[in-house]
């Protein structure tokens, strides 16, 4: 899988990560409700993926959470 | 080009082109300083690009405005 791996890619991936496991959710589960593999969800949490926007809108729906939301966690994994 | 055209899209898409004209500068300028072509900033105004990350991080950058603002904006011209 071709690997995106960048700072900000990183902060995406630790987000989203966060996100997850304060739901108590599995990469499985959060696969399911999002329509993706449990595998690519992994990578996204890695930052590993050039998500896209439509991929980046399943996922918040999935967490139950607004897109500027995740932005804003994606912006203090950044600076942290 | 290939059409994305979904709500969500349009929305973004939206919100691009009104913080664009906000701050007075062209497709082309905007294309300039975010290192995309006028006529990819054009289609991505027209909803027409499924914008991955780093793209949309080029354009933030590029309009001087944070992830989550521009989130914002986008929800906004969502539900308007």
């Amino acid at each position: 899988m071709a690997a995106a791996k960048s700072p900000d890619h990183e902060a995406l991936g630790r987000a989203l990560r966060d996100l997850r496991t304060e739901r108590g959710i599995s990469q499985e589960e959060l696969g399911y409700q999002s329509g993706l593999h449990r595998n690519y969800v992994g990578a996204c949490e890695r930052g590993e993926i050039n998500l896209s926007f439509r991929v980046l809108l399943r996922l918040t729906r999935a967490l139950d959470i607004r897109l500027s939301d995740l932005a804003g966690r994606y912006e203090q994994a950044l600076s942290a």
